[in-house]
């Protein structure tokens, strides 16, 4: 397959080296500095789990993906035994090379993969429905060599080799003929469930359209259908506005805790040119990012002086509809309302989806705001 | 007011008596022993919170309900400052009397309140909305007065007593013209953020429909304009086709774990004559629900030997509208997947709401049923 021997260059002077892992998976090194990336996977090969199913929820239409060959996976290993480090004498790592910038590879245990043959969208249609396979694909993106750092750690260049990353996947993801919407993500923390402490983020490219990104696109759809508009621009133009809820900003770029906030602490950071997706973006508002972004990750972890769990979300337009209906951000949200305290998803917003906010969003902001930033690294 | 010294007489024998609590809250005992209940709340008076913000997510056309008066709610006490243990020497709780067998009190951090004045359901209509207060009602149910119990640990008369105050509730808060939706639920263990251990539940009453209702009627009217049929009997009548997932079963009511089921541990449990909501069962079928409550709680206990944490969420038809789409069940989800282990709402349920299950169903199914129930009391 030719993307597996791929050498490519991307922007802001990155390398692209794709590689074959020894179970047939595809891992790809993003460089700046020329790298050549020859060292080959000397673990066993391994079979890849099979796929799993898409059950329909009949009773609110939204599919649900089951993946019963997860259950097993690795659940917090010590440091010397992660998976996500580079390989070095002691252990054969998923990454092959004794150090690396950035990585993506297919995840090991996905609960979305690729569809063995032929495949065509489910059709949503009540409770005989029968059990399409969990299409999609399921990455790993790797920010960092070292295994103590966080995304908030990295120096503005690594930060930039990360969207790159990002960038590329979101473009490539794009083109399989099984895909619908891609989605960059990082679940920082035990508290949201990691299971691998090492500094990373995962992409996961669904088969459907997924039930939140069905519902902004049926709100986007009425408010243009009602004010000729689109909704988020409207709705950056109100954050601009009443200004109260400006975490933090610069000439691309805007950070704000949302007018209807739902966490105690949530940010959506959204370029002010909008455009459809991260491979919209241009080289000017990308150099800009890494600023904005290691700004707001570090004034999160500085609200309660502990590393804030939290759930970095890149909302994108999907792939094939409503490109001019929806606009990139990213939401990042956390559930810690105080030192020893976390908002939890209990009966109100997980039976009957109704959130109920303990602190007013312009409260947050201010918390936000008076954040010193120190000297972690510089920023 | 007339509710606040009424004395009324329910089914199955039980005799509701309500109080004024000093700082002008209601509570209402049920009993079934004829107690008279004149012990008067000797606390000094406490002003109210304030009510407070609805506020719309446009990006989703959701109501967010802001109540920042909550940050400072109690917060995991000791047994000994139990608010919702009955009053002794040593402390004035919330229930005055020295002991109660099942009370209905108004929350004292309610997230919704009774508007002030005139009350009109807010319209969604984009990032201009206005704010209207977030009106509702907050009621605690506590199930027993005994501190260290749990709903599982209840007698069948015990579970009665509770159904009959969460029919009478339902059916008073359904009068209210405020009053769209009336959902009794119970968050059970820390794991789903418990921040009172003693037994109880609690009643949310919104003023609009919440999210996940919306969505569930907009399913259910769909499968009825194309089938003529209604969308919930069709998933029973699956469910008693396929039997896999039955999990407990009698004369009345039938326990399963649903085909697309979101949580390791997800039983759902319906009355076999379909009804709108908790009013509308006969004394039958009441009758017959405290067997199969009591043993899926204790099934749900038993899978890893360890009190389960779970969310059990009464879902009713609306009180205005759909009541002849949806139908009364009860939901109970529980996070955890393994003894050391939890299922967590990360990116891709909470930015995504797309669910990805790492257990079969029928796997969840079968290990409910292999269950050995010991004599925990008498089932």
């Amino acid at each position: 397959m030719s993307e597996q021997s791929e050498k490519k260059s991307l922007n802001s002077g990155v390398i692209r080296n794709n590689r074959v892992m020894s179970d047939g998976r595809t891992i790809r090194y993003y460089d700046t500095q020329g790298q050549s990336r020859e060292v080959a996977d000397r673990r066993e090969k391994e079979d890849q789990p099979g796929i799993g199913e898409l059950r329909l929820d009949a009773l609110v239409n939204e599919w649900v993906a089951i993946a019963p060959h997860r259950q097993g996976r690795v659940f917090l290993p010590p440091k010397e035994l992660c998976p996500l480090c580079p390989t070095n004498s002691e252990l054969l790592t998923e990454i092959p090379e004794p150090t690396y910038e950035v990585v993506v590879f297919d995840n090991r245990s996905p609960s979305l993969r690729p569809p063995l043959d032929g495949w065509s969208l489910p059709v949503l249609q009540g409770p005989e429905t029968s059990e399409p396979t969990s299409a999609g694909k399921c990455e790993v993106v790797c920010y960092a060599p070292d295994h103590g750092s966080s995304f908030a750690d990295l120096s503005q260049r690594q930060v930039r080799t990360v969207l790159e990353a990002w960038r590329d996947r979101t473009s490539e993801l794009s083109l399989l003929p099984f895909i619908e919407q891609v989605f960059p993500f990082e679940n920082r923390g035990e508290e949201v469930g990691v299971t691998l402490s090492h500094p990373h983020g995962q992409i996961y490219a669904y088969s459907f359209l997924p039930p939140r990104v069905e519902k902004m696109l049926a709100a986007a759809k009425e408010h243009k259908a009602r004010t000729g508009r689109t909704l988020f621009d409207d709705l950056i133009a109100r954050e601009i506005t009443d200004e109260v809820r400006i975490v933090a900003q610069n000439e691309h770029w805007l950070a704000f805790v949302p007018y209807a906030a739902r966490y105690p602490f949530e940010i959506h950071v959204a370029p002010r040119t909008p455009v459809a997706d991260l491979t919209e973006l241009s080289s000017e508002v990308c150099d800009a990012f890494p600023e904005i972004a290691l700004e707001v990750t570090r004034r999160l972890d500085g609200v309660f002086g502990i590393p804030m769990a939290y759930i970095a979300a890149w909302h994108q337009a999907p792939v094939r509809q409503g490109r001019d209906l929806l606009r990139l951000h990213w939401q990042i949200t956390s559930v810690r309302r105080a030192p020893g305290k976390l908002k939890y998803l209990a009966g109100s917003e997980s039976a009957m989806g109704a959130f109920i906010m303990d602190m007013k969003p312009e409260q947050s902001a201010g918390q936000l705001r008076e954040v010193v930033l120190g000297d972690r690294n510089n920023l």
